[in-house]
């Protein structure tokens, strides 16, 4: 998608803003808001702030209000970025907790001496914490697609004001009403098909695939053949929006390599008789729900549902990156760190041509060149001792000293939701990115459905992680 | 609808929810939680505290928690009342607000003295004051219509534990969690029809209507016909379920008899000549949602959509009732309130036969009595005396000294909403509940958009009620 | 439905259709069109006859005409049987063969002598006995519902004229159009239940039960309960009409009593475990449909969807009526067939009380009298008799000499499908229609898949009439 | 599309009708007939023969008669070309009419003398004439996608067998068939867009567009933007084929270039100020349906949506090529048509530089020479001469001698729906294929509601184009 048709994009949902709002915000609104300069200069920031006034005062009746607040998200969305910052500066400064209000209402608490008076000075005292631009952020949601702006205006927290404080409460309580609404019971998972998607919908799996890139539409419709499946959860009111998708290929034994797996040539595979469903690509498609995860949900939901369609599914697994291996690595081999080579490692690394220094500066020379894989010599040498570290490095490295979560996010992800590490894969990953990661390779994690309440409970409570034997043999 | 259908209904509903839950919630959780007892005894209540505790700490990962949460609320539904108190005590009194945190994070708070730091302890000292109790109410979502359920939980809490101060606290938080995902705005707006609603949605037409009782099939079928509209919120996770639905007449003028509008043998309308809507009757349905409010809504949305469907319309009305006034009057004449009635008003009822008594007594008389209504001139006394008490008690009685509410319930809401009372209506009603709530009187209530947001300015923040030039001279 | 409801149907279809035509049929064609008188004068026949004329010419070309068309069809609904007779004869005599074109053709084919111009000739000839009142008749489907339009006119043609051979003419040139376009694989197969299906649909269940009539919308609801099914075929444009549905009940053990199957206070049954499947009910509702035949595919493919539903469904059978039966045994009886009753027969009749005369007298006043079964005594002799000759009335009796169709209509039907007779049910229908026509007695017919084909040709080629071994054994 | 990805289209059609077989035809058909070999050699034909006759027998019944017949419909797209002609051959020569029975029908209704026997005698005779081929026609309609299938059989017989005499009765009889399933009122409208179609219906846009080829989804995506429109015609047993489509520019003049209507970085025009509707490419997407139109009743159905769609659009217009225009310049030039060319005309032609030759000469070097168009001069002088020659092609020039349609198909085309001829546009279309065919004229023809009927009578009785007053003065 060139910027031409970015901006398209964004022009028509404006567009499709606008004609929603005719007839339900209330003309004169718009028009005072419309009016607002794009940077937000003193004057408009000042209308603003008596606007917002008036929506949380419910001026003229709750459906007024939220007609104004309609039109008042309608001008943030005509902003540029300095006048977005404003925007909320406006929303964050003005409208947070009352801090005299939490002083009396502690102090009237700390006076119940019985419990139902204590609970009820609780609750009362819980009111007061609650920031008044709370109600504010929910009457954005008149606006026709008043989900998605808070969405998106949760991102803009996250991009544009990372170091501002008062923003950070903002955003925190941004937060909070998503984490309710987007609770994941209220989502509704739905298949994406050539035969069924609206090309928009399509069009927003090219733009959010974060893991293998698609291509063009002849590759998406490739991943969308009747051997793969994908699944997406959506929001009632974000009907067009996914959340969260997974791409899955219906196969006849585990995948050992994703080049292979996307691969528009290779013939199509009856999927009822495939016995292995691969997971080779999970991204998250909303910046604003940064936080918010429904991976879990979506991965064992899909087993559920592939498990219906095709009786013959035996084996549930994905087909990963370890994003983190090949940096994790290079900090190893910076610092010195003695144990990671080991005696046969250096020696079969000293056998092999085109590279000069001792073993260690050999293998970081590989790791910054490509065209080493290319070589048998070299790489059999590598696939060694490569493999038997990113085995080290998915179970036993810990994100920092007594922690129990993997350092790799993926592992992460996975071993929290019960999966087992079944098999890594040499030259899993033949792109640019495979080898800038981790060297090519790719690691299979294995949804075994009896297993992962206990591989779960395992892995939270004391960070072990489960693995297979051959894993276990490799270390 | 009889007995035996009401619980076909309830064990339809237990059916399918026990179909949906099949390969969602682990078997296991079913079983266990299957076996309580009805009135669930000390033993099941311990194995229930468990199973709540094992829910919270989110035990073998989240997809399980919320799978072992949906087979509690299984169990619940098939527990009798004294179980259900008993259930809903367990979770109100164990999983209740830990006073200590409190205590320790308001004594963090006072030590803070910079506005980041403050805002910080805030932050957290609010999350000690909600309820784990409220994150096992999110996990009942988990059932198949986990937002029924809860709303129904509701309800029973309202119903059966009015006077229980621990379920007390547990209303509110219930309250509170249905208050952020009932926001009006996730509500959907549909018409109900003969043609296109299912008969599953129409016998709850028939089962909710709460102002004028549907007597059958074929009534319900006439208030749907091509001159009428029926229209319903709806929440996305409810589909068969409305939450408040409006009736509304397409007529040539304003309507001042609700027999005759519901009368099945009237000649059709063409609906694109109408130049009047009137909406006769607007009921809530959930219980559970008490409280929550979208009539306003409900109204003006509906206003916009005919409005939009049909060109000619000029007038939005209501046709009302007077629900307290009667049992106002009463009160008022029981404390002999001399000002009530005036010389004329005395001299007419003295002039009328069939009662006996001083004209107070004899109002009382009339009051008493159904049949004096069809004495002309007897009707004719009582029209001038209770149309001018009438628009007395809708324009100037208020809920309390000092306060701005009108007294009558369905007054307050229409001029709450900016409607402006209209005309009062002799013989408006003349069904046995007419005559018991206002002796036959109805009201119509006049919807202008532009005056909507004036009127309810000068009504909320000064109690002043609109009313037409007719009512002005009743007065 | 009383009288007035009928109307009201028949006044919101009319205006559905009218509302639809605006901007589709010109103005002017439905001026002209609607000035019609409803008796249709000689005048207005005239006027109808120029404008079937610009129809066919497609004067102001093919969207003109079939607007044109349109409004004739509208003007045909308004006009009562004396009316609409006149506008089918002038159809029908007007737009017929044109004998002298066919004459040509027939010389012009005669003269041939080589093939390919022999089939050349041969489809001239059939042009020319394509009368243009066809085309005509496919005009109309530019009506909204076109499709409905002709199938009601087809009901029309068969009820109101039967004796006019010119209209017999027309009526057979609408059946074969009508041939083409109800092709069975156009037809959508759909489930209809209480969630799913408006009340406008469910109501013509009501009225179109043609087998056990429906009472009332309690007795609806129950037949569409969780443990039964009902299925319709509709026609893509037809979508609120079902042509032909049938009623399923899932049970243990197949069904004797129809009495027992729509009981409203019968425990509910747990579809999952039911092994059978009682089609106890099919009604076709289309009158314009007779002679267009569905019931074989419907019940196959019931039966198919079905078992993929419900695994354990083992058993398909019928719970149907011997609509013939009594009639047949009572012209017997005139007509003094010996064979009829055997000595033992006559025996057990002579031993039962209550009624005088011999053996057949005896039968006969037992045959007028549906009291006669509640004697224990009585019934047990009938029982014997009766359904011994029911048997052979099912089995042996035919349309007439040397004919191969069963005398039974119902019989015919699902013999003709592949059924095979399974069993006979005393006291299988306690109504008074049941008596009426069979003295109560009732029949299972099943349908095995396998058996289907070879029962059909059995059947069809030679008469043969598969049958349980206990019928064998009756008989 | 390249392909492979044709074949995996293909591939996957033939997937899906295999699993949607499942359970309906029995599985022994299908084996039987999946096990002939793909060039259909005698033996297979000898088998397909049988099961033929087996099918129009409705050996064991009508339900497996079609699942027979979906059997062999199954086999004939396995077939390879020479099969498939071997296929419709052995269809062709084997279920034609019976000449003996219409030679008996002839006669039998040549002995009649009234006219009730001489109809029911035309009636037998017309039956003799319907090739039983028909009924086996119709009986694949039981395939998943039957009528598609039919249309396609179609397209294989109008391509594969152009002379082949018996092959032209089947393709006649298999378009009488399809004439009477695809009646323009049984087809729905539905706009196509990019945000509520399925990629599968919007690729087959791009692989169907016939005008102004479809460069990419980018170029997709602009032409259906909001500012856009597109609609088709679609059969309700074929929902994701598009029968026919037209594409629309919403626009605030009347166009006068292709080009810049296809220009994807030009700016969004707000759709509900458009005055304009240009329809600027109308695409026939099914082979199979060639001599089946339905493109008038397409412009007037969009044109009466879009007025209710869009209240400020006046003006509805074509941009439109001139297909046969340089062909036909060509030939006059060739003839040496002297009348071609006027004094002036040569002046201006003898002018111009960069060709050598006479008028007619350089003229036809011109149309050789795309480039000519670039020169200013040359340019000046060539839009002054074929303009005015256009306008005497589009208006004059008839299909032969005595003919009233006009030479240009396209031409024809809108003069028989109605529409008058309102401009030539001098470099209205600057793609090669433009000058190719019209040296990069292009027309509008104007659609007026009003107009239309005397416009198509005009044309169609007596040859008259209507023209505008620009067009006149041209002449």
């Amino acid at each position: 998608m060139n910027d031409k048709n970015k901006f398209g994009f964004l022009d028509r949902t404006l567009k499709n803003l606008r004609n929603a709002w005719k007839g339900i915000a209330a003309a004169e609104y718009n028009e005072s808001a419309a009016s607002m300069q794009p940077d937000l200069p003193k004057i408009d920031a000042e209308r603003l702030l008596e606007q917002m006034h008036a929506c949380l005062e419910t001026r003229g009746g709750e459906v007024s209000a939220r007609a104004r607040a309609a039109a008042l998200g309608r001008a943030y969305l005509a902003l540029n970025d300095v006048g977005k910052i404003r925007f909320l500066q406006v929303l964050a400064e003005n409208f947070g907790v009352d801090h005299r209000a939490v002083d009396e209402a502690i102090h009237a608490l700390r006076q119940t001496t019985e419990p139902v008076s204590r609970s009820i000075a609780e609750q009362n005292l819980r009111k007061t914490l609650e920031a008044p631009r709370i109600k504010l952020l929910i009457q954005f949601n008149a606006l026709p697609e008043g989900v998605k702006f808070l969405v998106d205006m949760r991102a803009d927290l996250l991009g544009l004001a990372r170091d501002d404080k008062t923003l950070k409460g903002l955003e925190h309580d941004l937060k909070g009403l998503l984490v309710t609404w987007f609770d994941v019971d209220f989502l509704e998972l739905r298949r994406i098909s050539w035969d069924s998607s609206s090309a928009n919908i399509l069009e927003k799996l090219i733009a959010y695939e974060a893991v293998h890139a698609i291509e063009s539409w002849d590759d998406l419709k490739n991943r969308l053949d009747s051997d793969r499946r994908c699944f997406a959860y959506f929001h009632p009111r974000m009907p067009e929006e996914p959340l969260i998708f997974v791409e899955v290929a219906l196969v006849a034994e585990m995948s050992s390599n994703v080049q292979s797996l996307l691969d528009e040539s290779a013939p199509l595979m009856d999927p009822a008789s495939a016995n292995t469903a691969i997971f080779y690509s999970i991204s998250n498609a909303q910046k604003g729900l940064a936080g918010i995860s429904f991976g879990n949900f979506l991965i064992k939901r899909v087993v559920t549902s592939l498990s219906n369609e095709f009786k013959e599914l035996k084996t549930f697994a994905t087909l990963s990156p370890l994003p983190g291996f090949k940096s994790w690595l290079y900090k190893r081999l910076e610092v010195g760190d003695k144990a990671l080579l080991n005696a046969s490692d250096r020696k079969a690394l000293q056998l092999v041509d085109g590279k000069s220094g001792g073993a260690k500066g050999k293998l970081k020379a590989f790791l910054e060149d490509a065209t080493c894989l290319e070589s048998p010599e070299a790489s059999e040498a590598l696939q060694g001792i490569l493999t038997r570290l990113a085995a080290h490095y998915l179970v036993q490295e810990k994100r920092g000293e007594g922690e129990l979560r993997a350092l790799d996010p993926v592992a992460h992800f996975h071993l929290s939701n019960g999966a087992r590490i079944q098999r890594l894969n040499w030259k899993g990953d033949s792109s640019a990115k495979g080898f800038e990661q981790s060297v090519g390779l790719m690691v299979n994690y294995i949804y075994k459905l009896h297993h992962l309440e206990s591989n779960h409970e395992a892995y939270t409570s004391s960070g072990k992680v489960a693995i297979s034997s051959s894993l276990r043999s490799l270390m």
